[in-house]
């Protein structure tokens, strides 16, 4: 299905990866495609970058370990390098992941554009810019694609991916094959919107717990213990609109819509509600069928059985480290 | 520590419990609470009820008896009650469980509050309204306490304890210990706000979802992934604070504030970021260790033990019922 952009590897012939910057995010990533088996060439310009690199792989490894090596997989494969042209001599693929400075991603990305081999694709970190104005100064824009993961890349699936104004939907669709290819879970957004799309649900909260350390109404610990002890035991089994379609009971997201609709003007939240239109209603109630046709009884069964084993879980962690 | 309201038994005396309003929530209620080995006397105007709340209680009995019953458990403590009177006879609690509308609230906590024994403390599931305006038309409103569970109540064990304006102290005291001898997790708010805490985050998340739907954003199942493959791999464990302290990497809260501060004025979300004053700055800071105390170092490592327990338990599950 995948077509190539002209020039690069199929997603499965890449070999060595580069990953420039090796922050938080760019080690964690760099571990992750050593777990793959891929040989990893990191970049960072400063050079105590790399003790630091080196620990967060060593971190990692037990966790990769764990969840199973590729054949190839060894730390051996690592080399670091804080001479950009030397990092991307010879891979097929590259991470950016460089602070989130808007003009430090565009100058990278315009020396990694003239540095890498023509015809292969760069993926970014950028946790909220939109490629098309990181790669603003960049001369092949269409090779670049944002990659955005979530912390710590080498344990938790999901990136998502979307291009620039500018970038090929041969790009697009080859980062996508390339990351599902190495087992993340790939959500491939078809239009550019600043902090896609887990950033966004993530960051409204984030925003509103703020409001309320700022208004005395909530300490820390209280905000985390709500989101630990109630939703955040449901969510990571069913996300929060499968939730709200289990919270209609039977009727299912319907009957809540239909029901509930009108305290959505309530002041649960600084954040405004959008009118909820019979359109807005019909593509929530279908999309929960869409995304998992099950009666909602048997959802609730599969809720319990995850809520249970998951609290199990986590009493055993308490207990002492397995 | 526990001082009692006046008239009312201990805490740790209450043998029978009245369940008002018998519909998805009121009905996990009663479920829990007959596994904790109360007598409970469930009350619905609707005769229909009965049958929906029997059938819950036996689909939840499977879960409750996993995570281990009470020695007094047992589904013949339940009767079922059209008066309300009746079902008030005996009991030394009453959890109120009734539609979220206003009106009907007021009006029950009027009837329950003159046919209860007047030492009885009376709390509320509502998942938003203040009991300040819930308890209007009640004698004795110093005994009303909002007690709000997440769903299922019977296996999330959250509770938002919060009294009105006219709520005694002693009641509100009252109420989160009888929450928490039974195994509930409870947060003492000390001020009304509308949608206490979690909700207010929960709602901000969903109206940010909902937003994005309507306009095309994303589709319900892209934003239900993008958190159960995202961010709700880590909200079960570490809720949104410690998770944005654990992104600053070892520098922890202090290092993500003093660094990201500015990206709060990015159009993440539709909702606005608070000024982020000095004085928030420390209170965020500080609230982490108050919370937890540790380096990030080690919650770090404590975060990837429970992603990883968590994926496996996760895939398990789709393998097929445990």
């Amino acid at each position: 299905m995948t077509r190539t952009p002209e020039g690069s590897p199929a997603p499965d012939e890449v070999t060595a990866v580069c990953c420039a910057g090796a922050g938080t995010i760019g080690a964690g990533w760099a571990a992750y495609f050593l777990a793959r088996g891929f040989r990893v060439k990191a970049w960072d310009p400063s050079p105590e970058a790399e003790a630091k690199l080196r620990r967060l792989i060593d971190a990692a490894w037990p966790a990769l370990t764990e969840l199973g090596l590729h054949e190839d997989a060894s730390r051996e494969g690592l080399s670091f390098h804080t001479d950009l042209r030397e990092a991307l001599e010879g891979v097929q693929f590259v991470q950016e992941s460089a602070p989130e400075v808007l003009q430090l991603k565009q100058q990278l990305l315009a020396r990694l554009d003239a540095a890498a081999d023509p015809g292969i694709v760069i993926g970014s970190s950028t946790s909220g810019y939109s490629m098309t104005e990181m790669a603003l100064n960049a001369e092949r824009p269409e090779r670049f694609v944002v990659g955005h993961p979530f912390n710590p890349p080498y344990l938790i699936p999901l990136v998502e991916v979307v291009g620039g104004e500018r970038t090929s939907a041969e790009a697009v669709q080859w980062a996508a094959d390339f990351y599902e290819r190495i087992g993340k879970s790939v959500i491939t957004m078809d239009r550019e919107v600043p902090g896609f799309i887990a950033n966004r649900l993530q960051e409204a909260l984030w925003r509103e717990a703020l409001h309320m350390v700022d208004n005395g109404e909530a300490t820390v610990e209280q905000i985390d213990r709500s989101i630990t002890e109630g939703p955040g035991l449901r969510w990571p089994f069913q996300g929060p609109m499968l939730t709200f379609h289990l919270a209609g009971g039977e009727g299912g997201m319907a009957h809540m819509l239909d029901h509930f609709g009108p305290s959505l003007k309530s002041p649960w939240t600084r954040l405004d509600a959008p009118e909820l239109t019979e359109r807005l209603r019909d593509d929530v109630v279908d999309g929960c069928t869409v995304e998992d046709a099950r009666p909602v009884t048997e959802l609730m069964q599969e809720r319990d059985r995850g809520i249970i084993a998951l609290r199990r879980m986590i009493e055993g962690m308490r207990r002492g480290p397995s």
